[in-house]
């Protein structure tokens, strides 16, 4: 077996100037991840950044407990989600609430309309989201009766060239706007959480299919790699996302032979994807 | 300057037998702190552990945080808190309510009336609790009327040695019974936060002094170096809990060298104490 570590997924979004970024999530890995990324971290000042707002695709534990770890800034966070997942982190998980003690919360509402918005300091770049069939956080008071918004697909959008990146950890089931997104696009990164449907309960880790939980599983009929499949050719596709059960992690085995042959990248620590 | 990189301040603990191990606090830091301590991951099962329960002091965001990152446990964590901690980790920050959610609480009360208490599994400790003069966290519902038990310093003691530890990580100031606690241990692991009272300010990422953040500043009259030169010269003192702006992380900073002539040590990441 051979498998690099990897930390939980997010990624950080520049336009033209690279000395800002937009962060996507806030894993409980984000003090390791902006250690390895001095491009996050220019030390122009004790306690400096270069995030200047954070997105968040939904309210889960992986998505956002970084926000812990970011609550002494020196002013308040910038922090776009749609209103049930500001819903989720003032009520269930009031973390934003607790953000209002240290650095302070200065909400941007991401709008369901499915209108392109754009981030002061990330010149260049429209952001679209695009709701997703899936399920709130498991501490949300509307998990059993989830709404639009409750997760998100991100759609990133070069101002200039339109080429496009559509951004999926979580995604249950293929959703048309997603879909008609992901066929446009140049990248798609796209929910690479498990290989089967049932792969944590061969495991005895847990009794949800990976469906259940909100993630399409790549193998077997109408998986993800049957519909990255019908991608044109050059669009450049990359799982994100993946849990530590998915046999893909380990470089020598088959099922990430069979990713190779179907061009199909599994994303790493520092990975860099240019429009 | 000479500087090594540590992770937030924490301890596990074992009794006679090495296979079981509390931790007392769950820093941010937690995932990076059990991959360096093979001790704490044996491995006989997917996603096991030797940690049988957590301690908190406080309800810190610092010393609670990882409690997200330990949420996929097999069974119900056993969390040993005060009440008034429990009651701040129930409501400003409810991450005791959270964890219901996935693995569960199996609330252990910690009383205030200074007797000892035993935790199941680690054998041949006793264990004190003695409520120290501070403030709950800045979320708590009680952040200006605090009450005993907000903070916690622990004594552990060896059941027939009779040899101990005191572990305070924060200590506004010197407490007549940590104090007294602090004569007859083996060795004292003790607020290090802040070497001046005003580094903070000097350096304008805060309004606060160290001692009403609760902290104990090393230099100066009263300061932390005074009170340990009075313990007996073989007792074993050591820092903990440094703030990333103290200057005794540099090993070759004037501040570490009189650490040095003092006796005093600077613990850091994967330190061990045998008593």
């Amino acid at each position: 077996m051979r498998a690099r570590p990897r930390t939980q997924s997010s990624i950080a979004v520049s336009g033209r100037t690279e000395s800002a970024w937009a962060l996507v999530n806030a894993s409980p890995d984000v003090t390791a991840q902006l250690q390895a990324c001095p491009a996050l971290q220019p030390g122009r000042a004790v306690r400096d950044t270069a995030i200047v707002a954070i997105v968040l695709v939904d309210g889960q534990v992986d998505h956002t407990t970084g926000l812990y770890m970011l609550r002494e800034a020196t002013r308040p966070w910038q922090i776009w989600c749609t209103e049930s997942t500001h819903a989720d982190l003032t009520r269930g998980n009031p973390i934003l609430n607790l953000l209002g003690h240290y650095c302070g919360v200065d909400w941007r509402r991401i709008a369901l309309d499915g209108a392109a918005f754009t981030i002061d300091g990330i010149d260049g770049v429209r952001w679209r989201a695009l709701p997703v069939a899936s399920k709130p956080a498991p501490y949300s008071p509307n998990r059993e009766s989830p709404v639009p918004g409750d997760n998100l697909a991100l759609v990133l959008e070069d101002e200039v060239t339109h080429r496009s990146i559509v951004y999926a950890p979580g995604l249950g089931e293929m959703d048309e706007n997603v879909w008609e997104a992901m066929q446009t696009a140049s990248c798609v990164l796209v929910d690479g959480t498990c290989w089967t449907d049932d792969e944590l309960i061969r495991l005895g880790i847990s009794r949800k299919r990976a469906r259940e939980m909100g993630h399409l599983p790549q193998s077997g009929p109408g998986g993800m790699l049957e519909w990255l499949d019908r991608l044109p050719p050059d669009t450049r596709r990359v799982l994100i996302h993946i849990n530590n059960t998915n046999p893909i992690l380990d470089e020598d085995s088959p099922e990430r032979a069979e990713l190779d042959r179907r061009g199909v990248e599994v994303a790493w620590d520092g990975m860099e994807v240019t429009l």
